[in-house]
């Protein structure tokens, strides 16, 4: 357990660098390329053309508040269920999603929106960025406890870069739909974080166990992050499809779909636990399956009732996720997964995916009128360039996309977070703020175990 | 103590089977009858006759995000309060507003919005049904501890429908004003609970007395639900009232109404306290009764002052009912009310229908003018149907309907829930997650207390 | 220790005295002087005339809401850190904004939106005051855990008028631009409460020491004030800002300007920390900066780099305050400063002026265009009474008047609070929530110790 003095310095050093690396070349290129977009800027923005309400700022923003209370107290929060990790769960939350903010802002525009060499943002992109954020968060709940800040932030900076390409190839070279990201949020968040988290599988994390569950309230604590994300669900998926029957259709089917996953949460929870008691894991989580599985076809004319049934689905195999499958996947497929992502955004992303496909094949000029609420749901086949069947292979064309993309992503993710000189915590050291944190009262703790006191130790 | 494995199998299997049985049958009933409504839908809701910002969905969907909130976080962590029934309070707020959002679209849509046979649904039958299931939790603070989660859910099976029956004498046979539901939510879902508290009374509940109160975490965990109700309840009272002036004069009234309330409260909560100090009690409730009191009356011309004054008043006699009329209901009355909910919603809700008596008889055409805004708050009084007088003499018959509605109401789910088959806690297990959850680190509990993890009991 | 029954009795009736003549004050001024104003009263607002969405409720109602949310929920938890004191912090945060809005309505409105001899209140007003209440809790802020509730309103009463004449000679004579209020909210907030805790400087107060800190959930709670304050920040500066482009850019810049805070908060906290690990002070606090720097220049046309730039400088700049000054602050200028509000809200509040001086330096009609968005921004530059150059001079100015208010004002209250009939807490009794609260569980704690229960002591 000796380090050298200045291998530890090194370490010291390795966050705040990293920050300020990391922000300086954000803020350079920002400087060089963002700029306000024509709702945003004081001179393009002439009001003798406009009336304010026309400003898309006031269709957006509301949803766009709620995205953003999801992804910071939404994640945060969920992931304090740890008895001693609540600080790194929404700490690190609030750091990562706060750099991913700007980096895919730069990512994005570069990708997508690029007029005359600038990156113009305003309230769209902000809902955008916000959802990559989304997605590294997930993959965070995927390695929860057992990476420190400096990797995280790495993984940030790999991720984001994917998940713009992802998404570019989808919603701009294929002509997908996915408005609330079942495939391009969800799916790829998840299947990122697995294969990341396979590759830095640790045999000897039991070293750790006594930390990985959750006391009383702490699972108070991360039953705010639940009813956040549960509440908000609507606009999450509604914040960047269209206007007018869109946004609504959209909000009315996450609504519904959140209430039949909760129903079958309670349900299948009783149903498999000891003396049909419920677990508080299941009904954080997989409640919230309803949200993630509506992210592709909610905007799509699902029916009240599609949108039920699909939460209702989605609510159950999340359930069954995590009583049976969880096990499985760490013991079979060595992928540890604290949050239990493949069952809340893995699994249920796949299936809402899948819908997607379905409601997509489905699309009739009937069911959607011929004006401009087809050409707003599914322009290709409005105009006459794609039938149904075929938009409905290109969504199922663009889960495998995703999936391949977070595959590769995920595994040179995690090849980069193995480098000898980031700091990751040691075996018996995971799950444990005392190791990035400074904790009230640790010194009591420090004089009953030392071990809690331990520095990060680099596994290389 | 000895249970037959045959009974206790069928126990476990009661709350999974009733959830499966009433998503199933929810689920069916949307089927056939739930559609969207021409502002949801995308074939009828056609562009070129709409521009986007008419859509209803820009002048309800932020009110409706923060009535949703109220209704999950807001009434789940309020009754968080006590120590060891945090997960039955969050969790099983949870379950029953989720359901209770399946099923009370069905029987308001029945009851007053079939269209050609069909419920139409858009983000006003969302407010509708988060207000529905608002009762019902209101119901289940008066309950909170006592009863399971099928009991529960069966109480929310009845309820839905009381609720929207009585609703719709009110507002559509008698022509009553409440938007924010002095009578129809906060009058109802509290006696309702209050009588099926009275039927289901245990006169041996002092075996759980030491579970009854709160400890500091538990208040901490309770001001999230007072913070997010108070914070969000103009929001609550202005959702559903007309557009344009009315949501925005219902919104103040209710900002000043519980500005009011809480000056009350403090003022009240020291006056009566031992040695001058505040109860965390009466501050998590009775400051929020001003939200409460002005239900009715906050879409008329109540004034700012008359604002200030009804709060005031609801905020004293809220705090004095929880220090001196608690004690006497369960003594004289024999009605346990974990929550106070008497205090909070029962006295201010009648005083808020009596205030909206007064404003209904005082209005008159010069404080609302000829234009529509008389006929948006009293439309049978713009039109000349009935005078200022008549009116107020409906609102105050519109009281005692909700009264004999939700005592008749709490009657019958009383008796329903006494039904020897449904399983409640034993009197000694009253206020103990352990019976229903799983709770972590409970072995260690176990092995001090048995009782604790005693099954619940059948009080047949 | 010996005291007299009568002035115990006198104690026992201060806070419920002064709550009911506040009341009943502000509710006999309400009755003179408030009314509706156009768009919220039915008799004005003609629908005929108007469309609904013309109202200003649909502009200013959601950002309004997220305000609300922020001075209760994100002030409150924000400063429940401290072990003993969660009551009090969210408690007194509740009473004294709860007054704070009533009082402020009028003296706002007696100082700029008379109409005819009354006071129209309507969402704009209603943010005004929120804003009011958010300077009086960064006030609380300084001297929290050390003043009672009487004296705490009572310095709401004055510090409201202060607050107000300030704003009056800044917005209105001056013709100062401060839309977000870096000068008027966080400069006069922490100022004014720095220069009053100096005046009731407590030189024992090391006999309270242990209950100074924060324990893991107290830092969990405080996290929940963070994070709502973060995520809706954006609305904070937007909410009073021209419409259209104006909000859009306010929160756009806050946005971005809050993200690079965080990171250089979390940059510094480990560079500066024990052996590099994160100090969740800073985390919990200086994060925030980036919310107020960017106060007075957030609707300027700042650049989203330049967002970046002055997020990024105010998060250090904070961070630094905590580890460095807070310390001196105590030892040489005698200002003790339980929330560090001068690292949060003083020196970033002096240097969000500061950006405003250059950013309104800088100003040109090319940036703002010749339409009316200069206008809305800087009205006397756009019809050519004033330069560029001298707004900047007049903005440097605000800033000059803003300290001398606070201060003076500082001053007052601190002898206002000194009256020796106004109870405060001991020395030795700082920071407990026994001392004002009926705290669950407390007869056990004082058996182990007397001290706890000790009734506040007057400093006379």
């Amino acid at each position: 357990m000796a380090r050298s003095p200045r291998r530890a310095a090194g370490r010291r050093l390795q966050l705040p660098l990293l920050c300020l690396l990391l922000q300086g070349a954000t803020a350079i290129l920002f400087a060089a390329f963002v700029r306000y977009n024509p709702e945003t800027d004081a001179a393009l923005w002439h009001w003798g053309n406009h009336s304010h309400a026309d400003n898309e700022f006031y269709f957006r923003y509301p949803s766009f508040q709620d995205v953003h209370a999801m992804v910071f107290a939404g994640f945060g929060f969920l992931m304090a269920f740890l008895q001693r990790y609540g600080f790194g769960s929404v700490g690190f939350t609030f750091l990562l999603a706060a750099f991913t903010l700007q980096w895919s802002t730069l990512v994005q525009g570069f990708l997508h929106s690029m007029h005359g060499g600038r990156i113009h943002v305003g309230v769209q992109s902000m809902v955008n960025a916000d959802f990559c954020a989304g997605a590294v968060l997930i993959s965070f709940g995927a390695v929860l406890g057992r990476t420190g800040p400096a990797q995280l932030l790495l993984m940030a900076l790999l991720e984001t870069v994917l998940f713009g390409i992802n998404e570019f190839v989808l919603l701009s070279l294929l002509g997908v739909k996915d408005a609330g990201g079942s495939m391009t949020i969800h799916t790829f968040g998840a299947y990122f974080g697995l294969v990341l988290s396979r590759v830095l599988y640790r045999p000897q994390l039991e070293k750790s166990k006594h930390r990985q569950g959750s006391i009383y309230h702490s699972d108070l604590f991360a039953m705010i992050g639940t009813i956040f994300l549960w509440v908000f669900w609507p606009s999450f998926n509604s914040a960047p499809t269209g206007l007018g029957d869109g946004q609504h259709r959209t909000a009315l089917n996450t609504y519904y779909s959140l209430t039949a996953s909760t129903l079958g949460t309670f349900a299948l929870s009783a149903l498999v636990g000891e003396r049909g008691r419920l677990d508080m894991v299941h009904i954080q989580n997989a409640a919230l399956a309803g949200g993630v599985v509506v992210g592709t076809a909610g905007e799509m004319m699902l029916t009240p009732f599609g949108a039920l049934a699909a939460g209702f689905l989605a609510g159950t195999v999340s359930t069954l996720g995590y009583k049976f499958f969880t096990p499985i996947l760490e013991a079979k497929f060595k992928v540890q997964d604290t949050c239990g992502v493949h069952n809340l955004h893995g699994l249920p992303g796949v299936l809402g995916a899948l819908l997607g496909v379905l409601a997509a094949g489905l699309a009739t000029h009937e069911a959607y009128g011929e004006g401009k609420s087809l050409d707003s749901v599914f322009p290709l086949v409005a105009v006459g360039r794609r039938t149904a069947t075929s938009q409905a292979i290109y969504q199922l064309f663009g889960l495998l996309v995703t999936l391949t993309f977070a595959s590769v992503g995920g595994g040179l993710g995690g090849l980069l977070l193995k480098l000898p000189f980031l700091g990751s915590p040691a075996d018996s050291q995971c799950y444990e703020d005392q190791v990035y944190w400074k904790v009230p009262g640790e010194q009591e703790e420090e004089a009953q175990g030392p071990l809690r006191a331990e520095e990060p130790d680099s596994r290389a």
